[in-house]
């Protein structure tokens, strides 16, 4: 099954990317815009068909297997891809 | 109001940090794991409070303030952040 897992910096952290895209899409006339962040997207296809199995091995991932940084981000597990 | 826009890689598309990650989750023994690919989640908080206004707002940032690349991207605008 393929889950999806969105990894944003967290909100004490400051972004820079976030600030630099803000920055652009405001001078490019982008005035309603008030806030921007910008993080990663993993999509994962597993073997694995049992959906809460399948969560528990993701977030094995983000944990054990580093594809997270919890000092800096936070993330979201979606399901139904 | 709050979107969310993931972009991902289109499908044709070699994604080779998707398979870096690929590769080093399976050799750390993640064997459950058949594919991966890494794209990007932007969150944008717009002044606009109406969401069909605010959802075309960032489709014309997407399109015409060059939020993503058409050629090897695709994106998919998430409401309800």
């Amino acid at each position: 099954m393929k889950l999806g897992v969105k990894i944003m910096p967290r909100e004490v952290i400051l972004d820079t990317q976030g600030r630099a895209v803000e920055a652009s899409m405001k001078s490019n006339g982008f005035n309603t815009l008030s806030q921007c962040r910008v993080g990663k997207f993993i999509e994962l296809t597993l073997t694995t068909t049992e959906a809460s199995q399948a969560k528990a091995e993701v977030e094995k991932m983000l944990k054990e297997g580093g594809l997270y940084n919890p000092l800096i981000e936070r993330y979201e597990i979606q399901t139904g891809e």
